[in-house]
């Protein structure tokens, strides 16, 4: 096979067209997109199709705590990353036959089809022989040994797709003797050569452990990690976006732009749209560039500056009051998340609530002279509803659940009763008619974008490629992202390049660092240039449906298109 | 001009492009596909594009109440349908002179800046004298005397694109002598030939109104509705489809498609998405058909069926029960904002709480006893939250604001405490992992489909036409609009052909009859035979987001496809 150029799109549209047949009665009531794009063949670097060879790079280190970071991973740390190198004489791919497994880990991203159809069409088209294994429902399906084989048939429907679904996902973590003792069991059966987990950062830390462990086990299997999610925090000087975070913000910005376009049609409503990204505010930076509302809150600002639920309160309440005194009773307001958990003060109240609540359940009125001074204020403020659910709603470790605080509702109860206030106080009058949005799982299973799309095929090939060569406890990486996929360089770096030391559930324990916005990054800076005009006027943006045909099919996100490093040597 | 082909098509986008530079400050920042549809010319019936003669129907009755309609519009009542047809020897248009003003009436719908610049664009290729006003900011415009002319340069950025913002909207009625007179001032001053209101139905019987009293006042300026709303309940024999429906369903659809791939890769979400649609259930229905959800209410069977609070509670239960003893505790249900207000049970609790709570505010406990039996258990019955909301939140009526509820939220906590109670018994155990969905304000200005864009233009088009021929008291109507544009047959319909008398207010008044979801007609049919097979498979189906290029961009939506009405002679 060396040296000859692979005719695997031919092979697959042929395999596809003949399926697309052959499976007509389960096809029967697709929409017409949904065929559409299961004849789109995705765009691959060239040199996924022939022979190729490996160009290895320097020795690496982690993110930070090396020496903690080594000690968890004796046979990895310190490996060099790889990159798929034009064939001049090195060690070339010969087309094994492999037995690997895959799996979707944690929340579903746009475009995990794709990295499952991209590492299956690799394998087969190098080998016939070579057998994917899909784990059911998540790392859960590896433990139980709960599998199916994953063949054309099986796999068509699925290419280009939104969705987990062709094999289901869930959030289990491998971390217990006995769960790795059945891991060990099912790789032994199967007779895994590698084992492709698709997810976060957390999910990838596992496969670090696992290849680790399989390493220190002498065992054959490699592991590769596939970065997703739509949150957009598992990005680095190595892996320049994690997939799914440009279709979901596609969505979600097409959502927030009809709403500017409503508020300012009807000239009556205040618009506050929560959206996804607990950890990190990426996806709502990236909707404020997209659409220009007149007001977004990033989190990574808010705890830079140390912003309390009150001054976030009056910072809203001052631009509708502004607003209010030209006329303009109407507005948007993008937030994250995980906006009230940057807040200092929140956060402390948190904190304490965690430690009062530890024993069981107390009324407010038990709870509150147990508060400091200053988180009985803030607690005392809440609206009824929102102090009621942070005593109330716990999760199984006790602690009060931040993230089913309906964040925008918050903030309309405060602003209301802040504007109220200063009504009462003779200061300002102004008609307030807020409406909640909160826009995330209509974005996680939607029709991935071509760049999704394209991106994830090149991740699945690369996946496979790293298996077929022999590495393990790497993430598949693809560079210039920015570039067409013709230009883009393919690869894997060592998972542990990304790690540092975390305290969690007070554990120290290794971690991939998650990205937070960076308030000195080109995206953030742009943002805050412009986002002085879009406060009193309506400079509403207007990007429009994800196109999948016609002369923006090809579209970029802006976030990538302004962060993308080019440091690949 | 007579039998000369206009170029009307030409002119416009050499009028277009020059101003796409000379506006260039403005739309600096507009997105790839914002510009790309400022460029996008929608399909013409052919013979508007040149010089037509005209043919009338025969005469008309109202849909009911026949003497109570002709005594409200004595000048009006019974004129005949007219068309514009090959100019065969009879009466041509001539390209007058004209003034004319626009008016948007209502909540926004996607295509009504296309009916805008489908009027201008009619005036000016005619006569280039022609003069067109847009009243701003709604009715109230009219009666302020408000308004901006518009020409291309106004015109080009909004062209093909969402929202009502060039002019803006409200909801005024003009009803008080008052307003009439001052109706009747402005339309004096700017010397209007043609007044055009696009709206939904109560702004189409204002203007039915509007056109009886200028013939009366024996004033020249004619009147002509054009179809507007999202619900799809402005539609009969003569109107195949409001503007706006297609783009809204298509919006919707891709969200609640996304929704149900989200519900089978995650496997744990049980998904309840209200829609946007309080009279009736267009937009469910359709919802459903586009993306086969495990049950979908339809606000009429409801209403047919007499179906209580409770009732649908326990069938939402019994699916949720069914679907966990196959080991699914997750899916996806929709149903409709007007939901609660078909039920038999509900319907009669508010119509006490309006009488109860007539003079003044009462509390709960001073409430109830004042109830029916039937109503006092409903009352007690309901979450707290919501009972609170329904005592407190009053219309300027005096009115219980039905529409404020989030019947989305109600339900689930219904099904909840229902399915608590079940467990106790001993019935069933399940996981019940809920989430809340709204669709409808993010609908309501998206970046119209092909077909409301060409629809649109045609209606604008057909309306100015009719003015030109001196026809008033009619909406504007196009037919075939499931053929190509190319086969469309326009014309006007006379607006009391729709009519019937209701009570409203405690008052007899001329209304134009809602369509409800016909519970005989072939949507509903589709939908009934398939859903049994929705409730428990996973049959989603996924329409995708409205594409703007590529073989499906033309497409329609199933309810117009599956009940058009070609019945014009």
């Amino acid at each position: 096979m060396e040296n000859t150029q692979l005719n695997g799109d031919v092979n697959h549209r042929k395999a596809g067209r003949a399926l697309s047949s052959a499976v007509s009665v389960t096809v029967a009531d697709l929409s017409p997109l949904h065929r559409a794009r299961l004849e789109y063949f995705p765009r691959l670097p060239p040199i996924l199709k022939g022979a190729f060879g490996w160009r290895e790079g320097e020795p690496t280190n982690s993110a930070d705590d090396a020496e903690e970071i080594k000690g968890y991973f004796p046979n990895l740390y310190g490996q060099p990353p790889v990159f798929i190198a034009p064939n001049r004489g090195g060690p070339v791919t010969i087309g094994k036959t492999l037995r690997v497994g895959v799996v979707l880990s944690g929340g579903p991203a746009p475009g995990g089809h794709n990295v499952i159809s991209g590492l299956f069409d690799y394998l087969y088209n190098r080998n016939r022989d070579s057998v994917l294994f899909g784990f059911l429902n998540g790392p859960s399906g590896i433990i139980k040994n709960n599998y199916v084989q994953l063949d054309e048939e099986r796999i068509y429907p699925y290419r280009n797709q939104g969705g987990f679904h062709i094999i289901g996902s869930d959030r289990t973590k491998i971390e217990t003797p006995e769960q790795f003792e059945k891991v060990d069991e099912t790789v032994r059966k199967l007779d895994l050569d590698g084992l492709v987990v698709i997810g976060g950062d957390d999910s990838n830390t596992n496969a670090a452990i696992l290849a680790e462990h399989f390493v220190a086990q002498k065992m054959k299997t490699k592991v590769i990690g596939v970065p997703k999610t739509i949150d957009g925090d598992l990005r680095n000087e190595f892996v320049e976006t994690s997939f799914g975070f440009d279709t979901a913000v596609k969505v979600y910005s097409e959502l927030v732009s009809n709403l500017g376009y409503d508020a300012i049609s009807a000239k009556k409503s205040w618009h506050f749209c929560r959206l996804m990204g607990r950890s990190a505010s990426h996806i709502t930076l990236e909707v404020a560039l997209q659409t220009h509302p007149n007001m977004a809150l990033i989190g990574e600002e808010v705890m830079e500056k140390k912003q309390t639920l009150t001054q976030v309160t009056r910072s809203i309440a001052d631009l509708i009051v502004e607003r209010a005194t030209m006329g303009k009773n109407f507005g948007v307001i993008l937030l994250p998340e995980g906006l009230v958990e940057f807040m200092p003060d929140v956060d402390k109240l948190i904190l304490e609530l965690n430690e009062i609540l530890a024993g069981g359940h107390l009324e407010e009125d038990q709870i509150i002279p147990k508060l400091t001074e200053q988180s009985s204020y803030l607690f005392r403020s809440l609206p009824p509803l929102i102090a009621k659910q942070l005593t109330l709603d716990r999760d199984p470790h006790g602690n009060v659940q931040v993230s089913k605080i309906e964040s925008e509702r918050l903030l309309i109860q405060m602003v209301s009763e802040e504007l109220k206030e200063r009504k009462k106080a003779g200061l300002a009058s102004c008609s307030f008619s807020p409406i909640p949005h909160f826009f995330g799982y209509e974005g996680r299973c939607s029709l991935p974008s071509n760049f999704d799309c394209n991106y994830c095929y090149t991740l699945g090939h690369t996946a496979g490629a790293l298996i077929e060569g022999g590495r393990t406890g790497l993430v598949a990486t693809v560079r210039h992202l920015t570039k067409s996929p013709e230009q883009w360089v393919v690869g894997g770096y060592p998972l542990t390049v990304m790690m540092d030391i975390e305290r969690r559930k007070g554990k120290n324990v290794p971690v991939i660092k998650k990205a937070l916005v960076d308030l000195k990054g080109e995206a953030f800076r742009i943002f805050s240039e412009q986002r002085g005009s879009w406060r009193l006027t309506e400079d509403y943006r207007c990007p429009g449906p994800i196109q999948h045909f016609g002369p923006m099919a090809d579209s970029i996100n802006f976030t990538l298109m302004s962060e993308a490093r080019d440091t690949v040597a």
